[in-house]
C-alpha cells in the first residue's frame, strides 16, 4: 500500500461500467455481478400479480418494505432509508454531507469518485498493490484517516478485487473515523452474496456509530438491477431525515417495492446461490491459472485477473467480444491498467463457456 | 394577480401531496389526477411479457425510449434527457441552474417551492385570484419578469386550477424569458390529456428558445404514476449532459422504458380518455355548481371547487373519507386556503358516486 494521490478526474465526465448489453452483441455477459440464480421465481410471481397497481404513486415512505428490511436486519425501521438503486444514495450523500476531503480504496467502484469529484472534493487514495493480492492492510488504511478525513468510501467486499474485509476489521475502520469524525459510507452491496455475510457485515452494529451509513442494494443480490431498489442504514435518523426530503417523495417506483417485500423471504434461493458461487468460484480461478492469467483470490461472485501477456490493449475485451462474450475490461477503473480483467462466477455450464472462449482465444494467438 | 411575496419556506418541510392511499381506508381516490382509464393494456402486456429482462441494468442512454419520443414529438433525440419522474428533474434543474431568484404561479405545484427552498433560492409569487377564475394575465405575468429573474416554473394547464394557456400566450412567456436570460422550465406534464394539446404546447418551438426546458411525464396521460418515468425537452445540449453526469446512470428502470415505449403507441386509448374527461367534466362542474360549491373553469382532469360554506377547516376532506372518498384538500397550496379541494375527473360511474356522497354529506349537515 502506497501513498495518497490527489484525484484529476475532470467533473461531469462518464464513467465507463460493465453490462452494456444495449450497444454491444452480447450472448454471455460476464461483466455484470448479479445473482447467476436470475431473479426469484417468488419475486416475478410478485411483479406478474401486481401489475394493476403501478398507476398509482408510489408510497413515499416505503412503509412496508422499510418493516420487511426491519425484520430482516434487525434494524428499526427509522434507521432505513429506501432509494432508486444504492447508487442514487451514494450521489444523495455526497451533496447532503459534502465532504472537502475524501479517502478512497484505489481500485474501487468508479461512482464514488464520480460523486466527490461532481462536487468539487479532494480525493486521496489509498492505493491496494497487486504484490499482495489487493489486500487491505487495515491498521495502514486506519492511519491514513484524519480528523482533515470527512468521509470514507469503503466497499466490502470491495469491487473489483473481491476480498472480503472480517467484521472485527471494519469495526476498526469504523471506531478509526468515529474518532476522527469522520463519516464513513460503508458499502455492502455484495455482502449478502458472501458464503458467511454474519462475519463481515456490521449492519448489527450501527447504533454504536454515529458516524456510520452502510449502503445496502436488491441489485446484486437478487438480480433485479433493473427495478432500481437499493437502501441505507444508519442510526443517525436526522441525515437519513435530510436526505428524504433533499429529493422528489417518490423516488421508488411501486414494482421495486414489491418486489423488494417479496425478494427479502427468499432464504433458499440465497443459499442456493451461494452454494453455485462457491463451486464456480474455485473453477475460474483454478481454470484460469491454468491458462496463465493471474488470478486474485476472490471471496465473492466476481473474479478480477490480469492477463500479463495482452498484446495490445484491450485485446482479450475484442476477441471475446466477438464470440459474443462480455467481460469487464478494468483498464479505468483508478489504479489498474490495461490486461485487468473482471468477470462474474455464474452458473457451471456459463464458466465453462468462458473458459473455452478463453482458451480459444489463446490458442490461435499462439499459433500465430 | 397582486404583487409579490417572499417564501418563507423551510427548506426540508415535507410536502402533503394526493393519492396517499397507504395510509388511508379508500374505495375512490379522487385525490390524485390519472388518465381514469387505467394503463393502457398495451403497456401491461409489455411488462408481463419483459419481467425476465428486468434482472439486467437498465440502458443508461435510454436509447430506445428517446428514439420513440423523437418520433412522438418530432424533436431530436438529443435534445430529450428521461429521468425517474418529472418530479427528479424538477429537483436536479434546481440544483444545476442554482437559480437566486425565482417566480412562481400560485397557487401552483408545491414541488417547485420544495426544491428551490431546499436551495435557498428567494421565491416570488404572482397570485392568481378567485375574483378572476385563478386565470393568469400574461402581459402582467411577463412584467414580472426581470433580468433579475433566474428562473421561472410555469405549468400548464395549471395544477391545482385547471385553466390551460394557448401556444400563443406561452410563447410571448418563452419570448420575455429569453430576452430578460431567465430560465423557463414549463411542466406540461398533463399537457396530452387536454382535448387539443396542439393548441397549447410548445415541443415544436423548442429549437428557438435556448432559455426554455419543457417537462413531461408518463405519469399522468397513462396512468403510469407508480412506474417514475418524466423526461425534458430543450434545445440547450450542454445542460442535458450537465443533467445526466450529475445523477447516477441507472436513474430510470427497465420496466420504466419498456412501459415508455409501449405507452407511445396508444393513441385510441389517448383519444378514448380525452372522450370520457370532457364528459366527466362537463357533468361534474355542472352538478358541483348545482351542491353550491364555488367552481373554477377546468380544461383538464381534475377540477377545483370552493365550499364557501365550510363548518370548520377540512370539514368535507374528513367527511368523505368516512366513506371512503379521498378529496385532495388544497389548502396547503401557496395562495389558497381551507375549503378550496381539488378532485380528478373520472368515469361517469365514479364521478356519480362523488357527487353522490357530497350530496348526502351536504344533507346531513343541513339537517343539523
Amino acid at each position: 500500500m502506497s501513498g495518497q494521490q490527489i484525484s484529476s478526474l475532470g467533473p461531469g465526465m462518464p464513467v465507463r461500467h460493465g453490462g452494456d448489453i444495449y450497444r454491444n452483441p452480447v450472448r454471455h455477459d460476464f461483466s455484470i455481478n448479479l445473482n447467476p440464480l436470475g431473479m426469484p421465481e417468488g419475486v416475478k410471481r410478485k411483479l406478474l400479480e401486481t401489475v394493476e397497481d403501478w398507476a398509482c404513486y408510489p408510497d413515499p415512505e416505503c412503509e412496508d418494505l422499510r418493516a420487511a428490511l426491519s425484520a430482516f436486519h434487525k434494524v428499526p425501521a427509522d434507521r432505513i432509508l429506501c432509494s432508486n438503486g444504492a447508487a442514487d444514495l451514494i450521489y444523495q450523500l455526497v451533496r447532503t454531507l459534502k465532504p472537502r476531503h475524501a479517502l478512497l480504496l484505489s481500485p474501487g467502484f468508479a461512482e464514488y469518485e464520480q460523486a466527490l469529484s461532481l462536487s468539487g472534493c479532494e480525493i486521496s487514495y489509498v492505493r491496494l498493490c497487486p504484490e499482495t493480492g489487493f489486500i487491505t492492510d487495515i491498521s495502514r488504511f486506519c492511519e491514513q484517516i484524519t480528523p482533515e478525513t470527512d468521509l470514507v468510501f469503503f466497499c466490502n467486499p470491495n469491487n473489483p478485487t473481491g476480498h472480503a474485509v472480517p467484521k472485527h476489521q471494519m469495526l476498526q475502520i469504523a471506531e478509526r473515523c468515529q474518532k476522527t469524525g469522520t463519516w464513513l459510507i460503508l458499502d455492502e452491496c455484495f455482502c449478502d452474496l458472501l458464503e458467511n455475510p454474519e462475519a463481515f457485515s456490521v449492519v448489527s452494529e450501527t447504533e454504536r456509530f454515529s458516524r456510520l451509513f452502510i449502503l445496502r442494494a436488491f441489485t446484486k443480490t437478487y438480480a433485479m438491477a433493473g427495478l432500481r431498489l437499493g437502501y441505507g442504514i444508519c442510526a443517525d435518523r436526522d441525515l437519513l431525515r435530510t436526505l428524504s426530503f433533499g429529493r422528489q417523495p417518490w423516488s421508488i417506483s411501486v414494482p421495486a417495492q414489491e418486489a423488494g417485500c417479496a425478494a427479502l423471504g427468499e432464504a433458499a434461493y440465497l443459499n442456493e446461490a451461494r452454494g453455485i458461487l462457491k463451486t464456480g468460484r474455485t473453477y475460474l480461478s483454478r481454470e484460469l491459472r491454468r491458462l496463465g492469467f493471474v488470478v486474485y483470490d476472490s471471496d465473492i461472485n466476481f473474479i478480477l485477473f490480469y492477463d500479463q501477456e495482452e498484446s495490445r490493449p484491450l485485446f482479450l475485451y475484442e476477441a471475446c467480444l466477438k464470440q459474443g462474450v462480455l467481460l469487464r475490461d478494468c483498464s479505468n477503473f483508478t489504479g489498474l491498467s490495461h490486461g485487468y480483467y473482471r468477470v462474474c462466477v455464474s452458473r457451471q455450464e456459463e464458466n465453462r463457456v468462458l473458459i473455452h472462449t478463453l482458451e480459444q482465444i489463446l490458442a490461435e494467438t499462439r499459433k500465430r
